[in-house]
């Protein structure tokens, strides 16, 4: 292991983010909501640890290898979200345990958007707004992650895509090229930013709100500024905004950059995954909207049409807004949609699951099988859009989908062990391993009331969830460790 | 489709299992319980049924197909099944609808022994034996399904253990050598049973509830005679036989066949699967035992030790036997029996679930990656014993893997779409799917409670897990039918 190599890079890494604590103090400057004090301290000792892990380090070798690279990343995500802890625990008004400060700070950084806090609408702006910047830089965080990293990695089924997108993203190592393209896909982050901004703006929102909930948008994170979280604004063009640029968030950014690079909307129509994503959603929609219409749970067919869409869309993206107790709505719907977050959104966007195009790939492996029971002696392939799939591919995208199963029984008999009950444990497992953030039962309002070792679990799902678990699990085997 | 030969051996079967139905009319007899008539004229109905289905067809060529081996395969269950019904609905003292009477028909047969009834102490006893004898015959016939029919069709990772097995076991045709086969394989299974009914014998029960209880021990059924199932005898040692002739069930047939032939207990210890089958067997004893202990659930060390033993067999090789309420035990391990009943017996036995050598295959391929993430230029295989699995069954095995996960969560949804809550939809799926019996919530004490529609769900459910998924599932798909 090459570890003054990665501390260097740690160390830079922790710089950067105590950068991001500014912001948060101006917004306390002009707000004057007394809360800057916190944040200052937690940037000035968190450029401190930055400096100090960087500085014996700063002339190391920076090649590094593969096993670096897990080690690095794993490394990467829990000491930002530690860092992230300092200015939730330094608020005073707050009055969160370490353990809150840590599920709070680690659930916005994985965009995760389950919360202990309730009251928020009273608390100082510079902690509301942190909060939803802390979702939107783990979103940027994500970006790098799948387009950058995890390929080179090889983490399953993530190579795959790339060879699939025409053009720049087919390089194997973090070559120029590539870190261009994830600049590239910073931009068009940035620019669906500042668009789900300003419509939030003219939809009615003030800017406070309308850039704080862009930033839980385009992160498919789902942090809001309002206990009623997004039910507070009461507005189905609100609700549609967030419902489009859910959407756009949760496909492939390659995508996005194919179309605009080629002046195309056909690299939409053309993807696989982004057919088979908007296929379930469509489906999801219709089947939700029906369900509700003919159990009358609203009032009118239009109020029937806006619930169906964000809600549909919000937790089956993995974004986790809600605009209503969907929870008590007739238990299918509910169930449904937490099942259709393990689908998720699309690899190489910033939603969490499993990814459509490996649920995909599961699917036509299905398919296949059954044809060659039919015909033993037929061939069949693989195939995502003309291409063959490689069987190593396939593989690994099993060999990801059974770690999943694996590690969602593991933490649910865990949590079920400190005393939860079925639902609670089933539903907070489900919504922290796939990113998404609201559960029922205990769980269904905030993560406050449940055990400080449940939340520890539950946070090593979030993670477990962000950095599509075999970057976790490899650091668990013996031959990660050995030579 | 040769639909003559299909109807020809199917009216066989008809005429066979309606032979059946006289040892009940003859305990009816024998105890003056007035049930009697319902057996007599079940007969009457099936022996003219399958005659009728037999004799048009009687000179029709007999040499089946691959694809008509899949629908004889799932029409016999399900003929079978529907049979199995009338000695239920033709006796006015049980007062069962249609759907309850199936419900208990397939239940029976399938060895779920998920029970309608209620009060069955007071029950006539010719229709106790009959439920009792159900899954005997159920038992019976998935050692043909699995040794027999399975790998003929090629049914994920059936065909693997096969060719470990050494010996008689290896051709790929229905030879008379394999009918030779199944043919031992039925007298360790009749056996078993002489032994576990003289066992239980000597351990206090009267001859009725010895052979009846032996019927349902050794398909790893988990009927009982009594409402308190295994727990009406509140004895040590019939828990200790039922555990230890449920680890013997459970265990694959094939291997105790070559013990015997070899003269060697060797064969247990040097077989993958049923090591893996100890192993998962002892861990969850331990911590079943180890919990129990600490929380003080029972009054004493030999009780606690008792009960864990019981229960941790029970429940895992899907039996389904219950000595105490298990589901008011702390909720981490009824929920931890529950997920281990998916791993379930080892294929080639009586059990239900995945089968332990399929989990096996998950669990290595998942090192495998794992490995190969490490070390992607490194060659890495899937051994099972000294052999190396060939890609083709792992494939096989992950596919079987993804349809199972599919089936169950549409079935549990199914079921919350009819009003079901969330413990209770998942437990029962659960419950049926791996042929287990006993679930949580509304189906804790039985089944009778739930609505028809739900009720035939979990009857699909039972013919799915039974079948091992892909034997249905293939009848499903175009490429079935075309040609
Ligand atoms: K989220
Ligand atoms: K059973």
């Amino acid at each position: 292991m090459r570890w003054r190599g990665i501390l260097r890079t740690l160390g830079l890494l922790i710089c950067l983010f105590s950068v991001t604590l500014i912001p948060p103090a101006l917004i306390a400057l002009w707000y004057q909501d007394g809360g800057g004090l916190a944040f200052l301290v937690a940037f000035v000792v968190s450029l401190i640890v930055g400096f100090w892990v960087w500085y014996p380090n700063r002339a190391a070798y920076s090649d590094l290898k593969v096993r670096d690279g897990f080690l690095l990343t794993v490394l990467f995500w829990s000491v930002l979200g530690c860092v992230g802890i300092l200015p939730f625990w330094f608020t005073g008004e707050l009055g969160l345990s370490f353990t809150d400060a840590a599920f709070e700070s680690f659930s916005g950084l994985t965009t995760t958007g389950a919360t202990v806090l309730s009251g928020i609408e009273t608390l100082p702006h510079s902690i509301l707004y942190y909060r939803q910047q802390l979702q939107w830089l783990g979103g940027m965080g994500i970006i790098v992650l799948a387009v950058a990293i995890l390929p080179m990695l090889g983490i399953g089924g993530m190579q795959l895509y790339r060879a699939e997108i025409p053009g720049p993203l087919k390089d194997a190592k973090m070559t120029p090229r590539i870190a261009d393209t994830a600049k590239h896909l910073w931009y068009i982050y940035v620019a669906l930013t500042v668009a789900c901004a300003a419509a939030y703006k003219v939809a009615g929102m003030g800017w406070f709100d309308a850039i704080g909930h862009a930033f839980s948008t385009v992160s498919v994170g789902g942090f809001s500024t309002y206990d009623a979280n997004l039910g507070y604004f009461d507005s189905a063009l609100i609700n549609t905004i967030c419902g489009i640029f859910l959407l756009l968030s949760a496909m492939n950014f390659a995508v996005h950059y194919a179309a605009i690079t080629g002046r195309s909307f056909r690299s939409y129509t053309q993807d696989s995954e982004v057919r088979a994503f908007m296929l379930v959603q469509v489906t999801l929609f219709v089947v939700v909207f029906v369900t509700l219409l003919s159990q009358q749970v609203f009032g009118s067919a239009a109020e029937t049409l806006d619930q169906a869409f964000i809600q549909s869309v919000s937790i089956s993206t993995t974004a986790g807004f809600t605009t209503a107790d969907f929870s008590v709505w007739p238990l299918f719907i509910p169930v449904l949609l937490i099942l259709a977050s393990f689908i998720g959104g699309c690899a190489s966007s910033t939603a969490g699951g499993l990814k459509v195009v490996r649920v995909l790939l599961l699917a036509r492996q299905g398919v296949r099988e059954l044809n060659r029971l039919v015909h033993p002696q037929g061939v069949y392939s693989v195939k995502l859009g003309s291409r063959i799939v490689p069987p190593r591919v396939v593989e690994a995208v099993w060999g990801f989908f059974a770690a999943y199963a694996l590690v969602f029984a593991v933490i649910m008999l865990g949590l079920l062990a400190t005393g939860l009950d079925q639902v609670t444990a089933f539903s907070a497992v489900a919504a922290c391993l796939n990113n998404l953030g609201p559960g029922f039962g205990e769980v269904v309002q905030n993560y406050a009331d449940i055990s400080a070792p449940a939340k520890w679990m539950l946070m090593l799902a979030m993670l477990f969830g962000r950095l599509e678990i075999f970057t976790i699990l490899v650091l668990l085997t013996p031959t990660f460790w050995r030579s």
